[in-house]
């Protein structure tokens, strides 16, 4: 089959795909954004129109997410990883403790990050079963007195997601890089939210963090101030210039979401959209084996073993020849991983799903 | 006069213009780059098509700089300002000082961040003329047993730039951001340059960071990863995903600075365009008054007073409704500031000159 303009089906994990009229009026605009005569690329920050690009943008995202009162909502950079350091400089005063619950890759980085400024609290580790599933939130309570408490919703390189927010006290901090706006989430349970934008939101570059202002009055007065929430909230994410281009493509991307049913409409969507996979694995006979336990496998990141490495290689040659690329799966899981975030068309799920059980029937 | 694509001339000090024939490229390969049958975008920076899009515009920015041997080229995130942070805590080790050169708004906050992690020594401070000029280098030598001496090439906001390089001992870090490729400079005189994107590079959200090993050589083992100049440069710039399209765009500059005859050829183009300006200037009989000394004038952004606050506002609708935009000085100096860095085209450095001389003849 052939898409618009030549482009093919992108099961990248990140950097991925973006929608296809995002991509459209971005071009459309590229020389001269709605007659300023200015690109957004060579707009000032502080110009008018630019204002408006990030201000829309946070209220959108707002909309998207049901973000309650009391909360900020930032474009920082640095990607999650600088996070993962910024969240205990800010957050992890000398003397106390912060529980992590680490269910995959992403969250081994996010405690390593915490160990180097204060003492972390693994309450939670999946390494025994090689990261294949999650805890129910409600059996991994918080330390009493902790600082707070992070797990991350949706580890993209093991493919298995929560699929709850939390419902015990705790200051819950949550990394959602790869599944945020991929269904409703409830806000009002969290402390704070942060998700790297190249996944499901737009181009690498940008971090959206939501932060309650109660969360954020336990910050140090003063520290870095890049490394400083607080000198964010306060600047309205505009310490320095910004990343003006991810965040005016993230802010097509929410127009998008918004105009195609929100959030519970993309639910819908994404479960069809792993389904269709996951079906394809489990009716496999075994030729493919689904990596995470079926309660925790991420509509976001599918992650399946073939029988042997040969097969996987010729799998992953013979998908790309088809169309299908970007299906080689991280080393630490191996075998292969299909990324459908929200902007990977549904049509894409079905061809891959037709395609591997064709390919199962001839190996 | 009309500019192709409904443009203006954009004065803006940052971010700021860039090379039409950049943007028509990146337009084109929008929606799929080269084939790949994805954006820039979408595209994961571990692909191949990636790989060679930053590793082609590090080498172009060597060859643009003629970076000798034993200096490595990064791409980072977080603006000038992180670095302002990560530069003092990688190079300022406990018990030692660093010097700082201060001549406007961008030296005073890197200084402020020095203070933060040690011990920091402004060996000169043009405070007292409002940063209206630079110290010859030579005449500003650094403290015996300085950690390092640091200095902003250029001045953004109040227009003064030393134009040239250290020729004395001692480990020179430049924050380049506003004249970075604007003319030849000797990088085996500096320890670090570092540079934010988006005045005279690409978009915002990247720094471009040239540091040599024998510096890096002083950074601790181990800090957080991503304010670890050492790893990063052990990882290529990808310890994590790196600003893929920011540095994507700056490959593209890269490549229309070295068609176009290089930085010696641009200087030349740099000298005359900013003289045009200077001349409008310095021909009104005083109407129009330079902010910096004559010697220390900026060519990539021009400061310059008019005789009242109302004549100013007036000047500056009046030249907005002619197409020329952003010409709004910084408030800590008042009046205009016209930005014409090198992606500024020549033809409206003499449309403005030719608006300037007329309004004051008619005001």
């Amino acid at each position: 089959m052939s898409l618009p303009y030549g482009r093919a089906f992108n099961f990248s994990a990140g950097p991925s795909c973006l929608p296809i009229e995002v991509l459209e009026e971005a071009k459309e605009q590229l020389l001269n954004y709605k007659g300023t005569g200015v690109s957004v690329m060579e707009m000032s920050h502080r110009s008018k129109p630019y204002e408006q690009i990030i201000g829309e943008a946070e209220q959108d995202l707002r909309t998207l997410l049901g973000v309650p009162e009391g909360y900020k909502v930032l474009f920082l950079q640095g990607g999650a990883s600088l996070h993962f350091s910024m969240i205990p400089m800010s957050f992890l005063p000398e003397g106390a403790s912060a529980d992590y619950i680490v269910t995959g890759s992403w969250g081994k980085k996010a405690v390593e990050a915490a160990k180097m400024v204060g003492s972390a609290n693994v309450v939670y580790d999946a390494k025994a079963t090689n990261y294949d599933r999650t805890p129910k939130l409600a059996e991994v309570a918080a330390t009493p007195g902790a600082a707070y408490i992070h797990f991350t919703s949706n580890e993209t390189i093991q493919g298995v997601d929560f699929f709850e927010d939390p419902s015990t006290p705790g200051d819950w901090v949550c990394d959602m890089s790869s599944d945020i706006l991929s269904r409703p989430v409830d806000v009002s349970r969290y402390a704070m939210i942060y998700a790297g934008a190249q996944k499901n939101m737009g181009p690498a570059g940008a971090v959206a963090v939501i932060v309650s202002d109660a969360f954020l009055d336990k910050a140090p007065a003063s520290t870095h101030p890049m490394l400083d929430y607080r000198l964010q909230a306060e600047n309205g994410s505009m310490y320095n210039t910004p990343p003006c281009w991810t965040v005016y493509i993230c802010g097509l991307v929410y127009k998008w979401l918004l105009k195609t049913g929100g959030l519970e409409a993309r639910a819908e969507i994404n479960r069809r959209k792993a389904q269709v996979i996951y079906d394809a694995i489990d009716g496999s006979g075994g030729f493919y084996k689904g990596h995470a336990q079926p309660a925790n496998r991420s509509w976001m990141n599918l992650t399946f073993t073939l029988p042997d490495d040969d097969t996987t290689a010729r799998f992953i040659a013979e998908a790309k020849a088809n169309g299908l690329a970007e299906l080689k799966g991280h080393r630490s899981v191996g075998g292969c991983r299909a990324s459908v975030y929200n902007a990977f068309p549904e049509e894409g799920c079905r061809v891959l799903a037709d395609f591997m059980t064709d390919f199962a029937q001839r190996a």
